[in-house]
C-alpha cells in the first residue's frame, strides 16, 4: 500500500496509533478474558477512571464519538425532549441523523461566537416549559474545546451549568478533544466535569491516538439510567470490549493524556507565532489548544497541498484549519511556516 | 491485571486477537493516512473483497456484528416492511432493539430445528402482501451456519432464495461465522453467497480473530440505498477504518481465513468423537461447524468450570455449548475430554 | 353517492354513527370552547370516566386504535423492552410498523387458541430477564374480546397479572370491543379491568358506534409518564377534543354501551343458533360476543355476498367471518339464515 | 356543561364544526359503507380533489394536522435527509418530537421575517451536499399562509421552488389556512400549489370548520412513495374515513372554502381598520389574512380577557395575537375595538 506522503495538519484521525497504546494492545492480547466488558482490564480501567474522575460515576465504552455522544444523550432524554447545542457542534453538523434515530429529540441551535455557545442567546431560546405543544429543554450539550478550538473556562461551565439548574436541565459535554482542554486551562479532569457541574461527559480517545474507542462518563446519580441496556441498543458495545478499555488505561495511567495535549497545544502556539508576522494571513479565532484557524488566500491553500494537508474551512471567510496530531513535529510546523512565508515571498 | 486462566470453550469472543492480524495492525500504523475509509488500505482492501466476491459488490465495514446486521438490513428495506428471520436468530433475541431503532421494521420469527428455519413455516408466514394493515414481508435473514452451527447447503439457500424472488423479497445472511460454514461446504466464498442468490452478507471478523469489525456485502445491484450516508447515520463508520480493513485483508490474503475456520472445525469434531461413548452425555444437535451442543447433567456442567469455561445453554433440554476458537488446541480438547471421563468415571 | 346495499355482516366500521352519538355531537356544537382537551366537555367526561372506572385514573383520547393501542404502550415502555402479545393480536398483524416507529420495542407473539394467549406459552417466553443482549420483558397485552371474539375470564386475567407481577411487567389490555366483553362476563367496566390488575386499557369506541375516537385509561398509578406530551408526540392529540369526548360522555351515560354491546352480542348468538343445524357449516370458535366464526364451502361464501358482505378469513381453514353492529337487526340475521339454508337446500 | 361565554379570538379551534359541514356529516351517516378509504364517499371526494388540485395529484387524509404534516414528509424523505423550515414553523415549534419519531429527519431552521423565511438564509444553509456527515437536505417546508398571517406570493413560491430544484430538494406547504391565502392572492387552489411548484401540500380543513380532518395532496409523480402503507404506519388512517372525506367534499363543493376564508380575512382587516387610530396599539405584522398582531400594554391584554380571549403571544415584543373563525361576526369585532377604545380613553 501506498503511504500518505504529506504532512499532516487536517485531523487527528489520519495519525493512527501512538506508539504506547499500541504496544498496551499487544500486551492486552496474551491471554483470553471474557466478553462484553466483564474482564478485569474494564474492571481495572473502570477502577483508574473513579480514581481519576470521581468514586461516583459510571463509566460505560463505545466505539466512535458518534456513537459516545448520542448513546451518552439517550441515557438523559425521554422523547418529548430537546437538546440544545451550538450551531457549529458536532452533533449538529457531523453526525448525520444519528441524534434523531438514537434519541428520537429535537436538537435547537443555540447561536456561538468562535464556537462557543452565546448564553444569552440560550437563556432566549429554553422556553414554553410545560407546554405540551413543543419539545421539552432537557439537555444543554456543550464542545469542550469547541470545534474552532477554544475553551469554555471553569467559570463559564458554572454559568451554563446554573441555567441547566434552574430549568431542571442536565449538562453534557462532548469532549471528542477534552484533554487538549485540560492542559489549557492547567485543571485536573475532575475539576473540568465533576466539579464544574457536569452530568454527562463524552472522553474522546480516537483523536489523541487511540485506534478506537471513547469513554462516556455518568457523574449525576440522578441518571438512573438502564445503561447497559441502552448501549447494547446503540449498537456500541464491544464483544472484545478489553481492546478499548486498554488504550483508555493506558492514557489514564502516568498522566500519558497531558504529555501528548500539551504537545499538540504547543504546536499551534508555536505555528501561532511563527507565522504571526506573515502578510496576507490572519489568525481568525483565538488559539487555546491544538487548532489554528487563518485567513488565508484560497489559491495559496491550494498551493500549500502538495507540501502539507489541511483543511479549507469557511469558503465564505477564506479560511483554513490546522489541526496538530500527536505524531506531528516542531519541525514540521518550522518547516511549513517556512514554505508560506517563501511562497507568500 | 489478572489472566483468565481456564480453557476457554465459551464464545470466539474471549480469545483475543490472531497474531498475524496484530502484525498487521502494527505494520498499518506506520503512516499518517486519510480518515473515514478514504485511505489506500481500505481501497485496497475493497479490492480483495472483489477479487473474493465478485466484482459487482459494495462492501462497507462496521465495528460489530449487530452493527453490521442492522446497518445492512436498513438498506433493503422501507419503514412498512417485515423481516423474517428464526426463533433463535442472533438478530432476534440478542441484539436487544437495535433493529426497531435502526429498521424501524417489524421482526418476525420462523420456527426452526438445529438452527435452520424450517421452511414450510415461512411459506406459511409470509402473507397478506398488499394489506395495508400488515407489516409487508421484504426480507429474509438467514444465520449460515446458525447459531447451532449447522449449515444451510447451496440447495436450501437456493430454495429459500426462491421463495424470496416469488414473493419480492429479498435474502440476508448474518455471516458472523461464515467462514465456518464455508469449510464445511468446501465451497467458494462466492458460491457460497453472490452464486447462492444471497442479496446482503454481513461477513463476521471478530468472531474468527479479529480485534474488531464486521464487513457488509451488497450483491444485489437493485439495492440502491445511499449506503454510505446509512452507514454514518447508524454510528458504524470508523474514523481511522483502516484499522477494521487491514485486519480483513489479512484474513482474506493467502486464506487465512481458511486455515482458521478449518482448525476450529476440527476441534469440534475432535470433541465430538471424544466424547462420544462418554455415558450421561448426548450430543444434541449435528456438529458441522466450530461448536458442539451437548445434553448433560447441570452438575457436571458446574463442576467441569473449575477446569474450563463452556455456557450452560438451555435449562429445559439440560444442555451446553462447547465453542471453539483460533487459539483452543487439540490438546485442551483432549484434556477436557479426559477430565469428563475421570468425572463421570 | 351511492349507498352500500348489502347486509353488512363485514366490519363494525362500516356502520357508521349511532343515532344518539350523532345527536350529542350536534349538541355539542354550539358554543366556541378551548382547544386541545381544556374544554368543559373534556373536563366532564374524564369525571364520568373516574366515576366508572375509578378515582385514581389517568384517562386520554385519541383519533384511533391503532393510535391508542401505541399511545398507551408507549406510556409503559422503555426502549430497551419487548411486549409480548398474542399471534393473533391486532397489535401484532394490523397496525403494521406502527408499535416500532412509536415504541421502539420489540413484540414478542405468544401463541394462541382461538385468540386467547396459551399462559404456558406465556410463561415460558418471559425470560432473560437482565440479559443487556435480550429486549427486556415488559409489557403483556391482551386483546379483550380477542381478535376471535372469546373473552379471558377475571380469574384468566388475575392468573395473567400474577406472571406480570412476579416479572415486574405490566398489563395492557387492548379493548377495541372491551364493552361486548364486559356484557358477556356480567360484571362491571371497573371489575373487568382495575379490579382485575389492567394498567392500561385501551377503550374502543369507533366500532360500538362512534364516529371515530377511542381512550386509553391508566389504572397504576406507578406509570409516571408525561402522557400528554408522549400523547402530542404521537399525533394523536385532537385540537377540537370535544368533540371525541362527548362521543364518550353519550356511550358511558345511562350505559348506553351496555345496550348496544347486548344487541351486538344477541345477534351473534341468534346466528349461531339459526346455523347449528345446518349442513356444511361448522361454528369453528365458541361464540361469545359478536363475531361468529364459521367454516363453510368457499364457493358458498362467494354465493352469498350478493346477498351480505362478510370476511372470507382463513383460507386454509375454509373460514369465514361474521360480525354483528350496532345498526344490524335480528331480521337480517334470520333472512341471512334463511337464505344460506336454502342455497345449501 | 357550562358554556364558553366569551368572545373567541384565541384560535379556529375554538370554534366548533361550521353548520352544513354537520349536515353533511349527519347525512353521510344513512348508509352502511366499507371502511379504510374504500367508500364511495371518498372516492367521490378525491375525483372532486382532483378537479380542484389537477388530475395526476394523489391524495390520503389524516385526522389532525401534526398527522398531515409528518405523514406527507415522511413521504418525501430518506433518513439521512434534512428538513429545512422557518425557525417559527408550526412543524418546528408546536409539533413536540413527532417529526422526528416519524420522519428520523433533521429540521434545520430558517431565518425568518413577518413569518416568511429569509430567501438568503436558506440559500446560505443548504450545504455540504454529497457529505456522508452532514444530513442531506431534501426539503424546504414553507408555511401558506405563514404562523403571523403573511402571504408568499407565486413569484416568492416560484424563487424558493427554483431553489429546491438547484439542490434536488423538494416543496412541502404545510397549509394549515391555505384558503385563507389563497382568498389573499386571490389565484385558484391550483395556481397556488401545482402551478407554484409545490410537491407536497397539507391541506388543512380543521381551523376552517372541519370537526376535525387534514388532506395531504402529491402533486409530484417522482415522490414514489407507498403512501398507503405509510399513512396505516403513522397512526392516521381512519376506519371510517368518509367522515373525514364528507367534510371535504362540503368544504370544496360550490367554493365553501372561500366563503369562509373571505369572511374570516376581512374580519382581520375590519379590525385593523377598527385600531389604526387607537393610541397605545401598533399593529405588528402585516394584516394579510385572518390574523391581527398587535403590540399592547400587557395590562391592557389582561384587561380585556374578561370580555374576550385572545393570546398573549410574545412577551419580549408585548405582542397579543388575534385571530378570527368561521362563527366570529362583524358586531363582535366592532364590539371588542369600542371597549378596547374605552378602556384606553
Amino acid at each position: 500500500m501506498e503511504p500518505f506522503k504529506k504532512i499532516n495538519f487536517s485531523s487527528e484521525n489520519f495519525a493512527g496509533v501512538y506508539h504506547s497504546v499500541m504496544d498496551a494492545l499487544i500486551n492486552a492480547n496474551n491471554d483470553n478474558a471474557p466478553s462484553y466488558g466483564n474482564d478485569q482490564i474494564t474492571q481495572d480501567t473502570v477502577a483508574l477512571f473513579k480514581q481519576v474522575f470521581g468514586e461516583n460515576i459510571e463509566v460505560y465504552f463505545t466505539f466512535n464519538g458518534t456513537g459516545a455522544n448520542n448513546f451518552g444523550l439517550s441515557c438523559m432524554v425521554d422523547r418529548h425532549h430537546s437538546i440544545f447545542c451550538s450551531d457549529v457542534a458536532h452533533l449538529y453538523v457531523d453526525e448525520s441523523n444519528a441524534p434523531e434515530a438514537f434519541t428520537g429529540c429535537r436538537l435547537y441551535p443555540v447561536n456561538s461566537l468562535n464556537g462557543k455557545i452565546i448564553i444569552d442567546d440560550l437563556r432566549h431560546k429554553i422556553k414554553r416549559i410545560g407546554d405540551v405543544h413543543h419539545p421539552q429543554p432537557k439537555v444543554v450539550s456543550l464542545t469542550q474545546p469547541t470545534e474552532y478550538g477554544t475553551v469554555y473556562t471553569i467559570d463559564e461551565l458554572r454559568e451554563i451549568k446554573a441555567i441547566c439548574t434552574a430549568n431542571n436541565m442536565l449538562l453534557h459535554v462532548d469532549g471528542a478533544r477534552f484533554f487538549n482542554a485540560a492542559v489549557q486551562l492547567n485543571a485536573s479532569l475532575k475539576r473540568m466535569s465533576e466539579e464544574a457541574g457536569v452530568d454527562v461527559l463524552t472522553l474522546g480517545g480516537t483523536k489523541i491516538g487511540l485506534m478506537f474507542g471513547e469513554a462516556v462518563i455518568f457523574f449525576n446519580p440522578a441518571i438512573n439510567n438502564p445503561f447497559k441496556f441502552n448501549l447494547k441498543r446503540s449498537m456500541q458495545l464491544a464483544s472484545k470490549n478489553r481492546f478499548i478499555a486498554i488504550q483508555f488505561q493506558t492514557l489514564l495511567r502516568d498522566d500519558l493524556w497531558y504529555k501528548i495535549a500539551q504537545h499538540t497545544n504547543e504546536l499551534a502556539m508555536l505555528f501561532e507565532r511563527e507565522i504571526a508576522a506573515v502578510p496576507l494571513l490572519q489568525v481568525t479565532c483565538r488559539v487555546e489548544t491544538n487548532a489554528v484557524f487563518l485567513s488565508m488566500p484560497k489559491r495559496l491553500h491550494q498551493q500549500m497541498q502538495e507540501f502539507a494537508s489541511f483543511y479549507w474551512w469557511n469558503e465564505q471567510k477564506s479560511e483554513a484549519r490546522f489541526i496538530f496530531s500527536f505524531n506531528n513535529t516542531a519541525h514540521e510546523v518550522m518547516a511549513f511556516a517556512e514554505k508560506l512565508k517563501e511562497i507568500i515571498g
